[in-house]
């Protein structure tokens, strides 16, 4: 283990902020065990596991941060309890599980996706990729990559579950966490399996990513993991039920912020090149009600935006397009639903009975993911 | 549920021969959970359930037989027990979940290894394939259908998980049950990884095609679901290490038999092609110890050989080089090597202090399994 661990002097109170360097460590320990376990394999195996902990590193954390969250709240008004012998190191090990669950779906959807690069770095399956061209293997490196690839998501996933289990919370925790666990992992699947057939299938219907949302983003990022924190220290039916409410609501936010900014967003900001989702083409809520008001009130609008989504590549064409969806009102009508769901989501927060801590830092981590446009 | 349920007339002494239907049934049962619980989603979450459903019909259900084993061995002479209120229904559900880490890893390898069919149907990636070709949808159908796949993969591997949780078996039986499951999942994992980093390397060492059976096959197939099986019935450490130890002899020896099937097997027996494996130029321990010794013994036999592996497409070729293999000495060995194991995995069993019914059982399955060649 490593020295002077966070995880060793992790309490209870600790703030939402502290969460990501200290599942940051969590996981390398976990890795590290991993190594020591499984490296004598095989060197391809020993480039998995790396393959996984250079994946794992960085990123928001969010889920395991919604999950502390949950724990906080059940813990602080919430009318949860520690069971005997969880303590909160043991809290912290089982929220980081998520981040593998999401590790898992980042690596199969960059296969899904053919992405090459993933904050920066190669894609896993592009790693494996460059290791088979560079020793000049047998086979195409492109399916040799890919291969290994869906493997090490399987692996992820695996661990995801090994990890949680192995926490050290009680029997009885993992017990009722198994609800929102075992509802997250079939609703982001579900939710993914939806979007590839609704970009396949071309539908215009706003419903469809509307229903993509809520699987795949908001149940699996926000509600279901302040479920499982809320599950976990015990919280009553009451509180799991008011944190799931502000969890949906904050999610299908954070969702259409994401998709505002994916049209919108300054690239300084975004990290995205300018109107990214114009250029890929991606079917969002925002784009379908641009289209359906567009086809109502200015046909010729309509037939442009159509026509230019997925395939306009110039700063010029994309500008076109952003007018057409703000003049379809589109644009002002997804920033009001966002601002009331976050509004409504903070109503419910403050209206849950929680302690004043765990309450503002909610409603601070909630106003911050949707107010991303500077 | 459906009427006349064997699982609710299932006893704690019922045979290995009558696991595979009492599979069957758990596992519809668990699909017709699955549907009605997530069908409403959309269409494309009931043609994956349901391709899920038409792909863990069949086969021989030998792990959860294994498992099965397992528990039966514990109980009979074993020294194990039932954790109060667990019964035999939530034990045959239990090992049941076996078969859906088996699908997980069937289709994501079908994925991987370009596969059409599998037991005479459409693979998964191809039927999601059928379909959108058949609709006409955007993009390339033939990677929507391997996105698809390996997302209902990673559905049945959640399943799996979900399944063995919610069988009924104690949470103490689980926990025991936890060490076995989380190895056994790693280990199948890393055997396959192993097995293509293996097949891309183009490695002739004879210890590679091992080390990948010992984890993709012996461990995945045999060792574990018996250990698993002797977990959930509370084996004492002696029996479960002489059930391991008996597991990985009958998995190594299945596995070798399964080489030498795939080189010279009838093809009315086995299912495919004659000299499937010389064809296909799979690396097995039977072709890197024939190209071994005729290197040693007949240099020019062993430049056909190797030049003939994964070549070869005539019957005339296929049998020039099955009569290499045969003088190299390696058919023999192979034998020999096979009926030595799987007679040390009997003399284990019978000398296990085990009961008499299920001592003969395994030891019939373990002969069953590696005398396949009429």
């Amino acid at each position: 283990m490593a020295d002077a661990a966070p995880t060793t002097t992790w309490h209870v109170d600790a703030p939402l902020t502290d969460v990501p360097p200290a599942v940051d460590l969590t996981i390398q320990e976990f890795l590290a065990d991993r190594h020591a376990e499984f490296d004598g394999i095989d060197p391809v195996i020993e480039q998995g596991i790396t393959e996984l902990g250079k994946f794992v590193v960085g990123g928001k954390r969010l889920r395991p941060l919604f999950a502390w969250a949950g724990v906080r709240a059940a813990l602080d008004g919430g009318g949860g309890q520690l069971d005997p012998g969880t303590d909160a190191a043991s809290l912290v090990r089982a929220v980081s599980s998520l981040e593998f669950i999401q590790a898992c779906a980042l690596i199969h959807d960059d296969i899904i996706d053919h992405s090459d690069t993933r904050r920066g770095r190669p894609t896993v399956h592009r790693s494996f990729e460059a290791r088979h061209r560079r020793d000049a293997w047998l086979g195409d490196p492109g399916a040799y990559g890919v291969s290994q690839a869906i493997l090490v998501g399987d692996l992820a996933f695996a661990w995801a579950d090994d990890m949680l289990a192995a926490s050290g919370v009680s029997a009885e925790a993992l017990l009722r966490a198994r609800t929102p666990w075992r509802a997250m992992r079939t609703e982001v699947i579900a939710g993914q399996m939806l979007d590839i057939s609704v970009e396949a299938s071309g539908s215009e219907d706003p419903e469809a990513p509307g229903k993509v949302n809520a699987y795949k983003t908001a149940a699996y990022t926000v509600e279901r993991p302040l479920h499982v924190g809320a599950a976990l220290a015990d919280a009553p039916a009451h509180t799991v039920e008011m944190l799931r409410s502000a969890g949906r609501d904050i999610g299908v936010a954070f969702q259409l912020e994401d998709d505002y900014l994916g049209v919108f967003g300054d690239p300084a900001v975004t990290g995205k090149a300018s109107g990214d989702d114009l250029r890929s083409g991606k079917r969002t809520y925002l784009a379908a009600t641009a289209l359906r008001a567009a086809d109502a009130t200015d046909p010729a609008a309509a037939a442009r935006l159509r026509a230019g989504i997925g395939t306009v590549t110039s700063e010029e064409e994309v500008d076109v397009l952003r007018g057409i969806i703000v003049d379809s009102g589109a644009a002002a009508d997804s920033t009001a639903l966002i601002r009331s769901l976050t509004d409504r989501a903070v109503e419910t927060l403050r209206g849950g009975g929680l302690g004043r801590s765990v309450t503002g830092e909610l409603v601070a981590v909630a106003e911050e993911l949707t107010e991303r446009r500077s």
